[in-house]
């Protein structure tokens, strides 16, 4: 398909017109910002070389032309001329409509409810098979959580998990921490108390992005592990509540662990976060560790806990979680950003034990990103 | 001071007249929610043993009524009563004027520019007096970055000084990493290039928050550090340019970094962060890992390029940064939400050696919180 471009009066921004998509127009300065060229951009490593200062204030296009699915572009006033592939003008246009709902979702998310089953990898499929480690980490990415089965039943198995990927975030808790009952708990999740659907550590900024939950006993009567969507939970409150979305998105909460241990962690940031151009990016929710809520308007306060209660409402609907009894050997990963997790409450004869620890989402989406450029250049 | 309560006719909230402050009202489900019981709080640890959902949707205010600076409150139709410290409402209160310029500061922040002289501590002292070790942490809360002098010239020595408070973020580079010269360099940082102030890693999502950056070796020609407060910048651009503010907060940047270490990280997250509410809470900026900006409107990008400019150009603005040049055996800390650090190129004779490390806010801010608190109880 043959392209062309047209170049404005002004010099400002061209047109390219390419069969593959509508016509687009690229700035000037944004051009030559993201020039491709080895004295903008260094080889090997990628990073820019220059600053914006570096780019003169009136850069505008001189000449601009297409040949052989190459734009060249000639800039003035440097007389610099740099050659863009159509491909990655096409796939880095900004010229597009930016209208999206309050709450919308990357494209590779994908929300979920009870009805669906817990995905599930193999301990040894991942560690010893590339693609099996591609699928697995594309699952957790897309879902925001997956379980990990027949896995060994050692202590310390988990940070082995964290190790496919990525990184253990280190907190006051450990490199990792021991979830069963103590007699002197410094947090109720050491006890066998049911534990409302949650996201971990809301109180930590950067809260950690990525929890591990690793099974060595569960012979307990109870404790299951449930999972929910918070994304689903979003979706299901804007649609019913839309003023309501707009307020655990407008305002932050407040969230606090004041242990016994030498520790006070406190946070200061929203239910429902978004970007500032309104992607749906983060829920925070933990009813043990909600702090006193002080940054809503008194006239927004009602308001405000109605929608809080109804957000709770939906994270306890049964139809909305995942439920499961993780056997010795077994794990699961949440995204912490995104997916809650429960637990029923346990006693009786038998013993729960599972080991748990923090990671975070750089590190898996980077190993994610190359395993898949590795299968898309195989293919 | 007496104090008094009046409760609304329709219960749903109740107002506190109190002599040390305007008369303050709070509604009944946030006082339900916050009671301090131990049927609602675990003794110990503190944590909230209820959830939103087993507060009853009716409850309103019965009863109230203050006796021995304690507000007591029976609440419908649970026919409980709960019993709340004056000053514990007064420093909780929210029915309060909440209207904030875009980019406020909390509190305990304090901008500043080149005219500051670096605010520096003793090794020796941090490590062995509680009272040293706040006033160094309360300067990296309140500044967003530190000195540390007189510290020993031993490989790893930069550990010791995350310990003090918190926790090493491992990640692609290492627990810790080597910042010198090397022949082939995955990154910028490993060249003897000067290197325009920046913010570390903003392609990492979560950002680390901190970063620690530590002299061994000197004796180059050049290579002067100089760190300029992001906040002032911000402060800055907002006053001279409210709209370019505005762009540079309201639609995420993009950030990338592909190593030839099979690392790929990508980031979509603005230069200027603020909070729901409009806090400023973080910046990012790093000329090198910006990746083309593909989130803003066609018909603003021109706006926002010159916005980036206009920041880039403060920036860069002599009178903004402080220069230092470290010594064998100094440190410095940046609050890395914050904080920009630069280093001028070296060469010629003589070697420079840094050592670097990324930790997180929350443990340093843990700490700080438990070190004032301690010393206020003394007080």
């Amino acid at each position: 398909m043959s392209s062309s471009v047209h170049v404005d009066a002004s010099g400002t921004f061209l047109t390219l017109v390419d069969g593959t998509s509508r016509p687009l127009r690229f700035h000037a300065v944004w051009l030559r910002d993201n020039a491709l060229d080895d004295q903008t951009r260094a080889p090997g490593n990628g990073q820019r070389l220059i600053t914006i200062g570096d780019i003169p204030a009136d850069t505008r296009i001189a000449t601009a032309s297409v040949a052989a699915e190459t734009l060249s572009v000639t800039f003035a006033p440097e007389d610099k001329t740099v050659a863009f592939p159509i491909s990655w003008l096409v796939n880095n246009a900004y010229d597009r409509d930016k209208t999206a709902p309050l709450g919308w979702l990357a494209g590779n998310v994908t929300t979920w409810d009870g009805a669906r089953t817990a995905p599930s990898f193999d301990w040894t499929a991942v560690q010893s098979s590339s693609s099996a480690k591609r699928d697995w980490l594309a699952a957790i990415a897309e879902l925001g959580f997956a379980k990990l089965t027949a896995g060994p039943t050692t202590e310390g198995a988990l940070i082995q998990v964290a190790d496919q990927f990525g990184y253990v975030r280190e907190t006051n808790y450990g490199r990792h921490f021991e979830v069963r009952t103590e007699v002197n708990p410094t947090n109720l999740a050491y006890t066998g108390l049911g534990l409302q659907a949650h996201t971990d550590n809301p109180y930590r900024d950067p809260v950690p992005s990525l929890q591990i939950l690793y099974c060595l006993e569960n012979s307990a009567e109870g404790g299951e592990s449930i999972v929910v969507d918070g994304f689903r939970v979003a979706e299901r409150l804007r649609a019913d509540n839309p003023e309501g979305f707009a307020l655990l998105s407008g305002y932050p909460a407040r969230f606090e662990y004041k242990g016994t241990d030498g520790v006070w962690l406190r946070s200061r940031r929203p239910m429902i976060e978004l970007s500032p151009d309104g992607q749906l990016i983060g829920i925070r929710f933990n009813n043990r560790s909600s702090a006193p809520f002080v940054d809503i308007p008194f006239d927004q306060m009602e308001a405000y806990y109605a929608a809080y209660r109804q957000m709770g409402s939906y994270i306890d609907d049964p139809d909305m979680g995942v439920a499961f009894k993780l056997e010795p050997g077994e794990s699961f990963i949440v995204d912490n950003t995104r997916v809650l997790h429960a637990r029923k409450g346990y006693s009786g004869a038998g013993s729960r034990w599972l080991q748990g620890c923090y990671a975070d989402k750089d590190g898996l989406l980077s190993t994610l990103a190359v395993l898949s450029e590795f299968k898309e250049a195989a293919e």
